[in-house]
């Protein structure tokens, strides 16, 4: 095919932060796909705390991605030409792909992104994809919430943690959210439906979890790990659960990072502390994806997306996950289906 | 009741180690029972790592002993006089009691000590009052070995290790014990049928891990917590189980500890850690008592006791539990039956 494609590569691993250097945006070639893959062209990229794991070469759930490799990503584009009876022309797919307009993809690495009912591609995409089940599974399955058990949620204005909490009201919980604003404080509570919202920027966070939590933590959803988890941890009731989604406050240190402090409460208090990532999941999306799709059209479970626009813009958006300054989901659009 | 009662006191929360001054030794008078209780005289006092964390005020899962208090423990009487129907005299129980020749007992503290088969009361005692049913729960119920698993078990030449690893090579899984001295290792491999020892105190702890797993751990029955957490962490397969039976390398550090550095390996693996304590489960005693005495009268369970005789030995006995010098479990003989 011809024409120009841009590829985003890693050039560095970061030490900390992402830097400017860490990635390179690069034209080149549009790849040609061989027997049994597919080329698509990118619609979406979403920007997943998940990348800056992948960009270490630290221990992780996957291989890191190679140095001088295109970076890797969570993508939904159009299918341009198939050379697998899974795809055809015009196909809308989703799956693990990398950060470039044009890219090849099989059956092993992308799916089709399936019924959506009434929402958008973009909508869709951004909840099903990754987030939705991500929040449906490791709330329900690990944390097993009960009518009247006192949830909280870390990142709570976050594409999984926003979900979380949604789903928690859903199952009849007292939900309290942790975020870093307080316009994010203010649309958990007004639009999403928790009970209680914590300012953790501003806000003495044992004071307020205290206050929030009378009757104690039941489930703690923890996506940041720190200190967040050890106070979190002090308020913790007999049998609790902390379902671990994520641990965002230490994927950018460069040393090592000690474990909660408050440690010990997991044997006093009898707690189960479980890891999660998605991956394990991926044959029960349907069952997930079908119920989001209808808690969506029921105005139960909504979403607001942090868009930007071109590929290009995808470095400096990626480093707003570890600042806090996305409100909702973050995704690049590169062309809209 | 006439005669002396000789009763260890609690005296100062220990800073550190236990020392002389943590408990004194009283000579009192002996109490009387009130209707609904009974009295009973002391048998067999369990010396446990529990100990320690009911001496301090640290939260903990029962209230602690109260300052000048007697020290509480897991005993063994029988009963001298009884003012309630379900105990007469000359019946043998066991339950929370104090450390205290003589002392009062009810139907909410202490039970009959129930069918031993044909084992001695002390070995009946010593097995099934609280270690045996703490490996049999702690290790089935959470770690949920399925054969051919490896399973690496903390303290292997104590009490609950030892019962846990042998427990393990009935369902068929391989087995590594970690434990203080050559002498020990040679018990757990050669009497217990442990697969591999390592002497924590001489050997290089992460290569005779890697040395003794070659397929990872799948179970790793944590009773220590610390750098061996840490180490056994890096080696947890996929969805690995960390049973939490106790962390003794911490509970005599004055200073905050730490949890484990290698924490962010729960999420990467998606490793579940679950506290425990046997409070939790003594409606299913029985169930745990039955295979036990079973595997016991079968030879396929050997337990090993550490008994010192007069109840005057209780303090310096349970120090030997926090610098590993117990080898089994650990025991005051005050009266045989």
């Amino acid at each position: 095919m011809s024409g120009k494609n841009h590829v985003w590569r890693l050039r560095e691993r970061p030490v900390g932060n992402i830097t400017d250097d860490t990635l390179s945006f690069e034209s080149e070639s549009i790849p040609e796909p061989k027997d049994g893959e597919c080329l698509f062209r990118l619609n979406y990229l979403s920007l997943d705390p998940t990348n800056r794991i992948w960009m270490s070469d630290e221990e992780q759930y996957m291989p890191p991605v190679a140095l001088n490799d295109p970076m890797r990503g969570v993508v939904c584009g159009t299918v341009l030409k198939s050379n697998t009876p899974e795809f055809k022309e015009g196909d809308i797919v989703s799956g693990i792909g990398t950060w470039a307009d044009y890219q090849i993809g099989t059956p092993g690495s992308v799916g089709l992104l399936g019924a959506i009912g009434g929402i958008s591609v973009m909508n869709a995409f951004a909840t099903l994809a990754l987030v939705g089940p991500s929040a449906y599974f490791c709330l329900l399955d690990i944390g097993a919430p009960k009518a009247g058990e006192t949830v909280v949620v870390s990142t709570a204005a976050g594409a999984v943690g926003s979900i979380v909490g949604q789903i928690a009201k859903i199952k009849g919980c007292h939900v309290v959210g942790l975020t870093g604003s307080d316009e994010k404080c203010r649309w958990i509570k007004e639009d999403l439906g928790f009970d209680e919202a914590i300012n953790y920027k501003t806000e003495n966070i044992p004071d307020a979890l205290a206050r929030s939590c009378p009757n104690g933590i039941d489930i703690y959803f923890d996506s940041v790990g720190g200190s967040i988890l050890d106070e979190c941890l002090k308020l913790m009731n007999l049998h609790g659960r902390i379902p671990t989604c994520g641990l965002i406050s230490q994927y950018n240190s460069p040393d090592p990072v000690p474990g909660p402090y408050n440690y010990g409460l997991i044997l006093m208090h009898r707690l189960k502390i479980q890891g999660f990532i998605i991956l394990d999941y991926l044959d029960r999306f349907p069952e997930a994806n079908e119920a989001i799709v209808n808690w969506m059209s029921e105005g139960k479970i909504k979403v607001r997306l942090d868009v930007s626009d071109g590929l290009d813009s995808a470095l400096h958006s990626v480093k707003k996950l570890y600042t806090g300054e996305n409100t909702g989901k973050l995704m690049v659009r590169v062309k809209d289906v």
